[in-house]
């Protein structure tokens, strides 16, 4: 077991933190945001630093243009970014554009990539992934997918609607989950600017640190080639699930960087501030929830280093990566929360970022698998792993076959 | 980073694990145990089975007869003893043996670990740890130390009492913290079968997992030669700081496995019971607990790892162990209740080892410090490091500093 | 709206508080007490106490020899009366035969009464309630009731095995429920020294104020003649029900005195500790935490008075009295626990009374159902209720209906 | 005790239910809102709506055009009202005019209620409290006052700072808290149009509910006549005190409704949303949430009727107020907090009106003192009440000192 760092990692760590604290908080106060997030002008601004000072897409392989990190790797480098809002922009390894980047490297075929691979991974496009549907189509539940793909000759003909797609506003081309005549889920690649394609509406979400916010699409009978699906027809859940298992682990590390920011500046007030003749931080009431912080962001990060490392070693990672969302996104919430009673009227005002962070935050508690159903899938494969060690140890002194009926040693 | 464990400690693990399920967990319901836990015919035979199994004090020096563990290998080790409220017990490993093997071996002189260390590291004897006293004494804050010891030529005598004094009854010997003429604190080392010494009472307590449980002692002029004294005088609270770090550490391993067992014992119930229909696994009020509670196990773990792994280093691992403690101690608590309150009736008799369980781990909140004084020198602690910060950064772009007053991106 | 007591009211609480303090609470260390409760010479020096005071079986009729307490008044005495574990059996209020005399005096005949109810109001015998049984029977799910009774001529044979049956041991008579061939639950009567019961154990429990502790009860075609029928046959479950909703909350009501007591323990051990320089009561940890006790300690309170008023008014008051058994099992849980917590090693030792009080206390969030069944019950009346609400209006501007489907005042 | 409602305070509940249901929440919608709240057309026309409707400042007394309401009364009303967040507007009971008024009745002079308070009550001005200030001045802490009011010939100078003074953007006169020269502090009325005043900016806050948001303002050596002083001088703290407790208490009402509000909008999507096979609120996991939901409902109601109660009595209520407020604080965001978890998605866009409830409600649990400062003062509170009764008992068989030293039943 071995918890360090390499001297490289550190180096990066370094590299990024320092990046974000001068290339990038400073533009913290750009007037280039809106409720939708940084405009395009801005995410160009920012993405051009990150590739002046060689951050740019680093989750990315080297072949393409990125530095090709691990898992272990991005959980480092993704905290320092996401220490600003403005940093996974910057280095562009924000959601949705992160989690495609990876499946297109994993799943597109050359032409594909060629075509709309190489200039995201260069920040010079975005897209959005189209799966979630209002009710009753896809929502927590996947299996509802309502959009449907029909055969058109060698085209195929898309309708449906889509909503919650994050940055579908001003993206240039889309991921679409839909239903094929075969009855499985596919996935199709389509440049946004296509007829076919309307932007209905952005809504107004909580959140406003995703660019291109979160839209509602309609598909009518958008037209797609054959060669722009992306895989094979039917494999659609499955590409999902190669995306999702990194894609939740992403969110840990990004957010993980926001509850730091915000226990940073709670620390900083409670060390300044002045009551009842001491300061904040002599306070127990306060101490205790500065301790409670630093407890939750590192149970937060032991998880998402422990995932990271279970997936640079191969395995899928499907339950511990919903164990670390929900233990990642609970514990980070509740720092967050704890920080602006901290503040006090300060924390519910724009007078620091924690406001802000607060308000960022709270959808990640939902997206990607609200806490409930992962729990529910959770206890599902814990019932499961249990039924299973039970029938193997089955004639042998195992541990709970062995635990007496009736243990009376008092 | 790398969280593999090696082909020798997994053996070891599984030699462990194996040794519990099959050698102490038949004995649990051995009617050798009282309210002040397994007597010593019991405690004999199972270091007698741990002995023969070359399991038998792990933690001491190869040199004196253990199996030299380091911190991250006790992790695993412990765990599994703990699995039984008698595996501690049977390797030898439970408080407050464990921690003054580890303190003497650091600190007695050849002749005082020939008398004292040797055979207590075969199992042949037992000790107890004299620090805390009875109100106005030295308990939650040991500045308060009221017992005396005063130099009488060659020797000293010591006056006071302390109590919870944990295997007192029956203890060999003990280690007694006194305060000496220059006003520091001094460890002196003492047999218990010494005029002088008085077990004025064992004190009913909800665990009954100690061998010896916890008492009250009264020193009346005990007297002791300077040749006795541990280490050197007026360094007792110093050596108290070597000896609690790690101590605090085998506690939350130990407990690490008695939750987990518990959690395997409802597991086990919820699987196989039904209730409305379908088997109590299957209910989501069930499983969510289910699914909190392995968030809960895996968080103690993550922390016990990456604290045994910085002590490796050779790091003080003050603040970690701290932290660890007060994490371990809330989550293992967490997942003994969930277990309890799934086992419904069961839960609360001795129909299950759970209710066993329950009542042997509230204390643990509370030894070795209890949450409030741990989560109040934590943040003492995190203001500190959040001035030294920023005094550093001062004159450079640092993060907190460049937090913008008034950010105002909306 | 009024919150105010009568003066009677009053009178008698100060009363039952004085009886409390001077009569009972001097002979909670009388040694004629077990791990399954006072026995009979205790409770029968208690009674005597009571009776001498006035103060015995209050909640039973005037008629009865009782004083005829409202719910109301009982929410008040009862409290008072919790303040000692050995109150609720002085004043005869203990379950089951708190909920037992209730049930009798509402459905037993005028023999019935005579032979069973009358010399019970007096204090001279005890009864237990036969309902509880071992998987696969009637657990938190009655209607898996297995014991059943089957015709023999003019009497009914009983069969089947019964658990957790709470003074089982030592009492006089039993109800028991039984299946009856016409599928239906039937409440049979049985004095309890008759050929064809067998206690065949004492259950170990965590608690230890049950006269009588827990009892595993057989039945071996036990025979009841027709007249011993309690009520009608098939009635069963509906006697269960008029027994549930009171008995439930005069658990609230005791158990609340017992929080209580666990709280002014901890405030007065609080305000004479000093640590670290200061009384433990000066520091904000502790200080919110007793802060935190009086919330829960008056939030129960206010959920008892409520719905014993309801049930004044006649309301059956199902859904409430399950929302306050939740409420109150858990906020006097916290409370106790809490106070575990103030008072350090001797909260987890018999030096002081709370730690009796814990271990007493932890089987109110399981007993008389659950947390997770009552949560679920409420969660299904509330649908309920909504539906229907949502029906009522159908047509007219409701609140619910009128929620715009996108208000986007920003 | 008496938990029902009059018929004509029931009547007056439907009443104000269905004013909201049919006159406000249609208008929720309204363009004529902004981050600070409803502008003054929007607000005129809310106003004049309740004024038709007779609902308009109902706690104002008979004779200034109110409805002279009790603090039960308005317990009922404003919970009616607070279900919209308009609602509190359209009657004129929202902060801080709500209490600006009920402190004007109790301490203006006629001239001064002539000028400022009777067109307040009809609806036709605005006023603001300015008394929190920036750090070092009173914030938490009332005692830390930095603004100055010095003597000028028969007038007064103000001059100092003050923000998160909420409704000054627009209002029509201040009541401001300014130190007097005999080391006081007194408070003074003044128009808000005055030379000496500024309106610096207007802060950005999380919530969008308060008409005026919240402003920082700056005096100037403002000008006020001694005529304009509101009672005497050197009393202000103990206005602010009267002002006070009744204030937290209005906000717990409206709040209660709001709270209400997001459960009925949770419930009624957990009906129709399917998931999984079955509607949302058919899972566990979700039909928890709103039976917690309505645990957490009824407590705080609870509360606050028994704190209006006690005001009503004429009690001062104090330590019963900042127990409330925590209580419904805490209780009430937990509500909410659910509700979003409950709707997905929706919970964190404008979809549903649930996410602009969370975003208002946030700073409850901090303005009027956070939940630290009320729980040390209730600590506080507790041990000199604990103090007090020891004394009193001292000689008689007290609770707490009847506690035996160490009690060994079992």
């Amino acid at each position: 077991m071995d918890f360090s760092l390499s001297p490289e990692l550190l180096a990066l760590r370094d590299k990024t933190r320092a990046f974000i604290a001068e290339q990038v908080i400073p533009l913290e106060n750009d007037a280039r945001q809106s409720r939708h997030g940084p405009d395009e002008a801005l995410r160009r601004e920012l993405v051009g630093r990150a590739r002046a000072a060689g951050l740019l897409t680093p989750h990315a392989s080297r072949e393409l243009g990125g530095l090709g990190l691990t898992h272990v790797e991005k959980a480092v480098v993704f905290e320092e970014a996401g220490y600003s809002w403005l940093g996974p922009t910057a280095l562009n390894i924000h959601a949705p554009d992160e989690g495609n980047i990876h499946l297109m490297e994993a799943v597109a075929t050359p032409a594909q990539q060629a075509r709309w691979l190489r200039p995201q991974v260069a920040g010079q496009l975005r897209s959005c992934f189209a799966m979630t549907e209002p009710a009753p189509g896809a929502g927590s539940d996947p299996a509802a997918l309502a959009t449907v793909a029909v055969r058109d000759g060698d085209d195929y003909l898309i309708s449906g609607q889509k909503w919650f797609i994050t940055g579908a506003e001003g993206a240039d081309y889309a991921i679409i989950m839909a239903r094929t005549e075969d009855g499985g889920a596919t996935m199709f690649l389509s440049d946004m600017d296509q007829p076919g394609i309307t932007l209905e509406r952005s809504m107004d979400a909580m959140d406003a640190c995703f660019t291109g916010g979160h839209g509602v699409l309609r598909f009518d009978k958008l037209r797609v080639p054959a060669s722009a699906i992306l895989g094979e027809v039917g494999k659609g859940f499955r590409y999902a699930q190669v995306r999702l298992a990194p894609a939740r682990l992403t969110h840990c590390m990004r957010w993980l960087g926001q509850a730091r920011r915000a226990q940073d500046v709670a620390l900083a007030y409670a060390r300044r501030r002045t009551a009842f003749g001491k300061p904040l931080s002599s306070h127990e009431g306060v101490g205790f929830m500065l301790a409670d912080n630093d407890m939750d962001l590192h149970t937060a990060r032991l998880h998402i280093w422990h995932t990271a490392w279970l997936l640079d070693q191969g395995e899928q990672g499907s339950y511990e990566s919903s164990r670390a969302k929900v233990v990642c996104s609970e514990a980070e919430w509740r720092v967050v929360d704890r920080c602006v009673q901290i503040l006090g009227g300060q924390g519910v005002t724009m007078e620091t970022p924690v406001m802000r962070i607060f308000m960022d935050m709270r959808a990640f508690r939902i997206y990607d698998g609200p806490s409930e159903v992962h729990r529910f899938s959770m206890a599902r494969k814990l019932v499961q792993a249990a039924e299973k060690d039970a029938q193997a140890e089955r004639g042998v002194p195992a541990t709970i076959q062995a635990v007496p009926a009736a243990p009376r040693p008092l």
